[in-house]
């Protein structure tokens, strides 16, 4: 908007907008195929057992079954993002109540569901490990006991129920100790969370007679997928298509594969398209939601607040298998530093195995358990030592040229003008403005995640513009983004633009739609395509103006010279008639972030690549009767380097705080023996629109140097802040310190939480 | 083969073999969306009429129909490839027997049809042109009065019922009848044939909301198409997806929109995917056949049976519509010359609206016919002058570096050995080795269309190959001869590629799959792509192996150097991790051939591009008392330049012969007041396989300088040869000198041709 860019930077309505406003856009959920059987799934009723027999006889003969399959139909391998630990169906061992046993296709979801009552399971139950404290109490059963036979990433950390331990030393904090003039240390808790996307996870597979299996999935990374279900499989990834038609929300959640090999594995046995999709019951206790946490936090400050050191472990309760668990506790470590100048850390992630469902990676995950501790502690801090928590942030945040936790060197630093911003519109100084109500901030950094982008373009002769991208737009109008970039670029409208995308056969190769990278990444590839393409567009159109290719420029879809213009579809034409089309490929990696190796130990995510800067607050009231909140405003500055589509951008920080205050106020996923009481979506409580309140976005721009016009990720950040900027407006209001999420009506009345601690020396 | 290469020239299986063979290929015509509708056409019953009335309201009522349209439906736009002269339906007058007037989309295809029972059409009939004779005689009524308010291209020479006359001027024909020493006069006739595609046309279309149509169609050109509906429907071509599944052959039939507009429009109205399909019926009164023809060719010769001038005059009977005729009188030209050195030129061609179906194109367009003439009287002239016709065509044949008709320099001319290897391998010069047995011989050349190809190719992680292409494959295994060139170029096998093509989306701009250009121009842009892949494979090579880039290799799946090798699939996945991903774009136009535009006029094809040169050769016995030919022995010489797939030229080798001893012995689709006779596949009589003798071929190869590794076209060339082959061998066997196509049994015993006549002076 401030830089004189036409196309990037406007709020123009996404390029996906209109299928998704009448209802007609396809999603894999309606996908649909002649002739296509529905597969459904037979899950363990144990979390701990040995799987004595499984009878799928009766099931097999019923009517309109076609095919039963079960550990004996798929590849003997074990998958997983880190750790390969997690066959398809349960051997032997089953370790979470929900794991799939079994899968069954029939002529109808009836059918299907009539032939899952008819399996028999026969289990010898073994001890289960039920939480954080059990699997790491000295002694504790083990999950794995094979664990040390899995296939890993070598740079793991793994010991027994430990399935990474991700460390960052820093300076030495017996030092920060001593120079100290207090000390805090608290514990606090996270609950298990699901990501709510709208649409259940839902494939749809079929064979053709060359041994290529085609299946429509809603992932949120088809090349992920393809890799993992060609294992399963036992064929090569090219045979396998994975084609993305529609996600209905992700948030992490659909990263890794879900059903696809279901889908998969039951076509191949009955020879027919199969249709696999997840009820709500089935989300919740055997999808990948975000991990529960436990953490341990001590801050070490001087008496005008200066941090002088800080220990920090988060334990990851990531569930029967490791999922995304090694990696979400390397990068929790990163945001347990805090965008915050503390020269001694020494900071753990845990990931730690129960006998639960498999946690994943929930929309930046680890960042709000991280920076829930973090972010109540400084304020904890500031309270003890008397000083205003928007002086004390302002004491310690980093800025322009700092070092981050792990010694890069931070440019592009808007935090303390998020955080001004943001204290300004909640109207601080003034935090307590009436009895019962209160106001809270949290600050916070986060990554614009790395990885591979690739695109194809070409400019069509009727001067429209095709953009291939393997990622896929999984709601966050990520590629509306990507697509304003190179229409900026090529000098056409946004609406000359048409998306290809999420096919691993037709589109180029995508780290994928995960971690705030996809307008980032494939924007920038698309700079590169439209660089080849300018070249080929001025080499044609100096011979057409009878000038040279550097008297040139893109304008207003032309090519326009001193000796006139020509318009982009002419060059096209005439490329298709003398030159084989316009089109280009452009690839983009975002260049690595250099980091001090010796401060890391089994860490994943070593470094923030082009980092974003945020601060959030909130102006709330609590009921004292009821301990109901009441949210009355809810302000985030967010440093987005430069806003491409502000107002989805504003759609992504509004979409972010909802979330975020769902799993700050409200929603749990309870167990209670291994097994999940509240699997519906009555008793899980998510917010609905009717409970967000009103949110005002302010977007702050330092330009990055990497992403296009400065642009950094900016999808995750809004969800990382508020169960801390809620927890410190509660303290405020009310009084009551909340270290445990969610902050329900119940804890505040008790004025505590049942599972948190803390003290100061 | 002879090259030193590894899979360019090996008769390796297709790369669509399995689907193909095991009928799990889903073709257009198989292809079915859930809740898809199917559509009709009702179609005109007078051959030349005014349209008084059009009532569908019954029609409309009528259960489970849920859409009709007729002209106030589809946009007031004509379409055509040469001259805009097509509506969708007759909005007044109609112009042939089978027009479409309007269409029905019903529930099931019987609701469809009863519903086309009940539309009521009211005519006036008008006079109808009803062959060439009638269409060029003196006061002849117009098939299009408003002929001269088309759009056209421009360089067309129309006139009323004349919608194109293309001439070759060489010379002065007036001195070369002065230098003969006999002026041969004769005249041919042939009949309207339909190309026989095993698959009807089919198209399955459905509209989403934001305004995009996407369509499932057997198309050759999906392009084409897109750009032709786009008009049709008053949209944006950015706005119409073709995507074509699978094609059941489409030997020319399938160039132009086919039921892909029907489709289309009853969709949109329905507001439900629509799929319309043609019977055999609507394909033999409504498709594009082979145009019949009359040709008159007159040809000087010394007494040593040197050519010294010809006149030709070919008139094309192109129905009610330009279609192909334009362009397909063009290249008759060019074959009216013939493969011969003749000094002094005068040929025409002529495209000729008369009230039947629209003619289009058919494999070699125009070559059956014009060579028919040309090789039947070069027989004539040698018999009449007591030279053995093979030593008469030797006299007379190009040479390397010889002049064609228009001035081109011919090279890479492999006829010479075409024909003395054709003429051994049948036994010459014992022509007529029994009682009613005789050999006869046909010698042609052809182009190898140009046009422009793009590809997109990317390097997988597993080391697979996946190309992009906008070109689709329509049964002659060009696509896998585009691949070998790809894994000759890469290294790598023909099984590590998997090609996508044919959607006008998601592939690069094509030409399409006519004039036995795909595997040679999709070849081209192939080779391109890879040497910007080599680029990139070396740059990551070079420093993996620690050496320069100039002292690496492709070879065998690995980057060769002089420190080790490493593989492509490691290539990709670094590249992936480092580099954005191993993909690459590839493009390629055919280099202009020179040749004189003095000599030309009207002409759209006024040079043949990378020349192939063939000789037929045929044994054959006729019953005297009945007229049945029995074939004993076929064989065909064609100069190849470079065999990409042995097998597969074969392939087309006995494809195009067995086509072409169709056209040449039974096929005729027989008009009779406008009317055909014989719209069925009992009375239209193709040959079977029973039908087919035995083929020998013989791969010619004079490397070309273009094509890869020296190929040429070879598609095409099969079908031009037969009829004069046969013809010639006829008259060698028993006498009977037919000009006339079908050469049918009957004609045969009469003795002679009922619509010919010859003569000499």
């Amino acid at each position: 908007m401030s830089t004189g860019t036409r196309v990037a930077g406007q709020s123009l309505p996404r390029i996906d907008a209109p299928g998704k406003v009448t209802g007609s856009a396809v999603y894999a959920a309606d996908f649909a195929l002649p002739g296509m059987l529905y597969g459904k799934v037979f899950r363990s009723a144990e979390p701990h057992a040995r799987l004595v027999r499984l009878d799928t006889t009766r099931a097999s003969a019923m009517p309109g079954v076609r095919a039963v399959i079960s550990a004996a139909d798929a590849a003997d391998v074990r998958y997983g993002a880190a750790v390969k630990d997690e066959p398809v169906f349960a051997p032997d061992v089953v370790r979470y109540v929900g794991q799939p046993l079994a899968a069954v296709a029939a002529v109808t979801l009836e059918a299907a569901e009539a032939a899952l009552a008819a399996i028999e399971a026969v289990y010898e139950p073994r001890p289960p490990v039920l939480d954080l404290a059990a699997a790491l109490a000295p002694g504790a059963p083990l999950v794995h006991e094979g664990w040390r036979s899995y296939t890993a990433i070598p740079i793991l950390q793994r010991d027994g129920n430990v399935c990474n331990c991700a460390r960052i030393v820093v300076g030495d904090v017996e030092r920060g100790w001593a120079e100290a003039d207090h000390v805090f240390e608290h514990r606090f808790t996270t609950a298990m969370v699901h990501q709510g996307y709208t649409e259940p996870r839902a494939a749809v597979a079929v064979w053709d007679s060359s041994g290529q299996v085609t299946v429509w999935s809603n992932t949120q990374l088809p090349f992920d997928v393809q890799a993992t279900l060609a294992d399963i499989l036992a064929i090569a990834p090219s045979k396998v298509r994975i084609i993305v038609p529609g996600v209905g929300g992700g948030f992490g959640g659909k990263l890794r594969i879900g059903v696809e090999h279901f889908a998969a594995l039951l076509a191949r046995k009955s020879g027919r398209p199969v249709k696999v999709m997840t009820t709500s019951e089935e989300e919740l206790v055997a999808a990948y939601p975000r991990q529960g946490t436990v953490i341990e936090l001590k801050t070490g400050v001087t008496r005008d607040g200066r941090l002088t050191a800080r220990q920090g472990r988060i334990y990851f309760d990531t569930g029967a298998f490791a999922g995304s668990g090694p990696g979400v506790a390397s990068v929790a470590t990163m945001v347990l530093a805090g965008p915050y100048r503390t020269p001694n850390l020494h900071l753990e992630g845990y990931a730690v195995y129960t006998n639960k469902t498999n946690c994943g990676s929930y929309r930046a995950p680890s960042g709000p358990q991280a920076n829930f501790a973090v972010e109540s502690q400084m304020d904890i801090i500031a309270d003890a030592l008397g000083i205003d928590p928007l002086e004390l942030r302002l004491r310690n945040i980093v800025h322009e040229g700092d070092e981050g936790p792990t010694g890069q060197v931070l440019t592009a630093v808007g935090l303390e003008e998020c955080l001004r911003r943001a204290a300004d519109a909640i109207g601080w100084p003034d935090r307590r403005p009436g009895p019962g109500r209160g106001k809270g901030l949290a600050i916070g950094w986060w990554t614009t995640t790395g990885g591979s982008s690739g695109v194809y373009v070409k400019i069509n002769p009727d001067g429209s513009v095709t953009l291939n991208t393997g990622a896929v737009e999984i709601g966050t109008a990520a590629l509306t983004g990507a697509a304003q970039v190179l229409a900026e670029a090529l000098g056409v409208d946004l609406a000359d633009i048409t998306v290809i995308s999420g096919d691993t056969s037709s589109t180029p190769f995508d780290f994928g739609a995960q971690g705030s990278r996809t307008a980032f990444a494939v924007g920038n590839a698309c700079r590169a395509a439209a660089v080849e393409l300018e070249r080929k567009l001025f080499e044609l159109a100096a011979a057409h103006l009878k000038t040279t290719e550097d008297a040139l420029a893109l304008r207003d879809k032309h090519v326009v010279g001193p000796g006139g213009r020509v318009s982009l579809a002419e060059l096209a034409r005439q490329s298709q008639v003398t030159g084989g089309g316009m089109i280009a490929h452009g690839t983009f990696i975002a260049p690595g972030t250099p980091y001090d190796t010796k401060r890391v130990e089994g860490h994943v995510y070593p470094a923030f690549h082009s980092p974003s800067f945020h601060a959030h607050a909130v102006d709330l009231s609590v009921d004292p009767e009821t301990g109901e909140v009441t949210i009355h405003k809810y302000v985030v500055a967010q440093d987005v380097g430069f806003a491409l589509n502000p107002t989805y951008i504003e759609g992504q920080i509004e979409g972010g705080v909802a979330q975020g205050l769902g799993q700050t106020l409200s929603e749990e996923i309870v167990y209670r023996d291994g097994r999940v009481l509240n699997a519906n979506l009555t008793d899980y409580k998510m917010p609905t629109t009717l409970d967000v309140p009103r949110i005002e976005s302010i977007l702050v721009e330092h330009p990055g140097r990497v992403g296009p016009f400065g642009a950094k990720g900016v999808g995750e950040p809004p969800n990382i802040e508020p169960p801390a900027a809620v927890a410190n407006a509660i303290a405020a209001a009310v009084g009551a310190r909340i270290t445990s999420l969610p902050i329900t009506a119940e804890k505040i009345v008790l004025g505590h939480s049942r599972d948190a601690a803390g003290g100061t020396r």
